[in-house]
């Protein structure tokens, strides 16, 4: 089959590419290397430097016709999204209706979204959500995301495109960014912990705060699973544990497995940041039955990986 | 006071920048003249010629101070939205997103928003919607005007912006474009019925569609009033009359005061259009006490003037 990974040489979508070469197909990555690398790109991948939100990259793609199209990037950091909303709505959505149109035109009927958590924003004292729950998008990457969302189901049904839109919650593990300090609450700690120029970790917002944190590994099994799983068109399905750990059971893991102690300073949260939230799994568990990774060896797996390479 | 009019050459626009110079208040009005006419423009008005979804027409508000920016320039035809779905998220959301932007680096504290009923959508057999309902946008139009009501609420939340996003039932009356066939169910049934051109009143959807009628004058005194009533203040409102009217019952009245008949022939409907849809008025009713304009009335008012200046 012939698969189109956006972001393929970002954390994600660079381990989604390099899953569907494995399996022996063909694979056409976009990425604008902004936060991926040029080196997580599989070589036996056809890779097109550029903006998916840009129509000249787009175009590229006219001499290619895909089975499905995994659009996997997008600006992804909630801080990012303030700092320049106009880039964060051009890389979320405009990519994403650019990249519908393209899938109309060639006539792909399958088109995988990597949403997120985020959509769901506070909502009073909810904690765990479903999929039928309120969205309350309290960043611009949020917004961005949610509005991708519903393009989704408008392309859907009017052109009859097969949709699978994953709210991803926290995905970590090897391969994860460890410079960018924007993204992933888990490597920027671990990156902190591990670095000598870092005399301690620094954490904006409460260490009582809680995420639903799930394998990278397992990301990449469900969402390539999808990909031919019927029973996941046209739904939006949470893409978590639905275990909740909290930023300092977080901390003692990372200390346990790297060794290594240092100071933890709290600061003033990142606008628009969740307090606690963890997905309500139910729809996952109906389409994936194997089992997830446990927080605790996977936060050894990254460490022990991390300390690795760095 | 200074206040901005984004959309002034414009049906509602021009007809609420009227209003304010009327009240002896400066205003400066927005408009690229896509569906906008430079003869709606007051002449007492300072005229900008761009668009708001360019940088480059906001810098030039550089050097001036609102006292309010009332952001009612948009793509409003659903249908429109359809053939250019990236033109439509640059016209109503990255616009609102310059303008947001604009406010916060010039501490102006005021913005209102026009949005749209639209943004609920068709959800099951409800047909009443109030504000606290569910969102469920089915038009590219609708996804924007939700995503800037998103803006909104993280540009109070975090920068202090002081937001209403009326949500804009049906609007109609004199003064509407009686050109532009793509937007306005009344205006585009009524130009067919008056302009000898037409043999025929063309209807795409079925008779037994109905809306939510709000005349323009009481638009414009809603929209001008709630400037500087703080109970409005970073609230979402519907703006309608809280009654529906069929299309059949609104090709009667508009037979009976132009005193014209004309076939009326049927196809299939707008991609995304609503059934039916009617407002919850009770917030705008603890908001806004003067009586409303009884359609009958309205239509009357809407046809002769039309007759008048056909």
């Amino acid at each position: 089959m012939n698969y189109l990974v956006t972001g393929g040489a970002g954390f994600v979508g660079s381990k989604i590419a390099d899953k569907l070469i494995c399996q022996g197909h063909q694979v056409v990555i976009i990425d604008n290397l902004s936060t991926g690398y040029l080196s997580n790109i599989n070589t036996n991948a056809t890779f097109i430097k550029g903006d998916c939100s840009d129509i000249n990259t787009i175009s590229k793609l006219n001499e290619f016709a895909f089975d499905a199209i995994l659009h996997i990037a997008g600006q992804s950091s909630g801080e990012v999204s303030f700092e320049d909303p106009v880039y964060d709505i051009n890389s979320n959505t405009v990519s994403t209706l650019l990249l519908l149109q393209y899938a109309v035109k060639k006539g792909c009927k399958r088109f995988i979204y990597a949403s997120t958590m985020s959509v769901y924003g506070q909502q009073g004292d909810q904690l765990c959500f479903s999929e039928k729950d309120l969205t309350n998008p309290l960043s611009f990457y949020a917004v961005g995301k949610l509005a991708s969302e519903a393009y989704l189901k408008i392309y859907s049904a009017i052109y009859g495109i097969n949709y699978t839109a994953l709210r991803y919650f926290n995905i970590y593990g090897p391969g994860q960014n460890l410079v960018n300090l924007k993204q992933g609450m888990i490597s920027i700690y671990l990156k902190q912990l591990i670095d000598p120029s870092f005399d301690k970790i620094t954490v904006k917002g409460s260490s009582d705060r809680f995420r639903d944190f799930i394998y990278i590994d397992d990301v990449v099994s469900i969402t390539t699973g999808f990909i031919n799983q019927q029973a996941s068109f046209n739904e939006i399905i949470n893409i978590g544990t639905g275990k909740k750990t909290t930023v300092s059971e977080l901390l003692a893991l990372l200390k346990q497995h790297t060794g290594i102690e240092k100071p933890v300073e709290y600061y003033a949260g990142t606008p628009g940041d969740q307090f606690g939230i963890y997905a309500d799994i139910h729809k996952l568990n109906n389409l994936y039955t194997a089992p997830l990774e446990h927080i605790e060896r996977g936060v050894r797996l990254f460490c022990k990986n991390a300390l690795g390479v760095k």
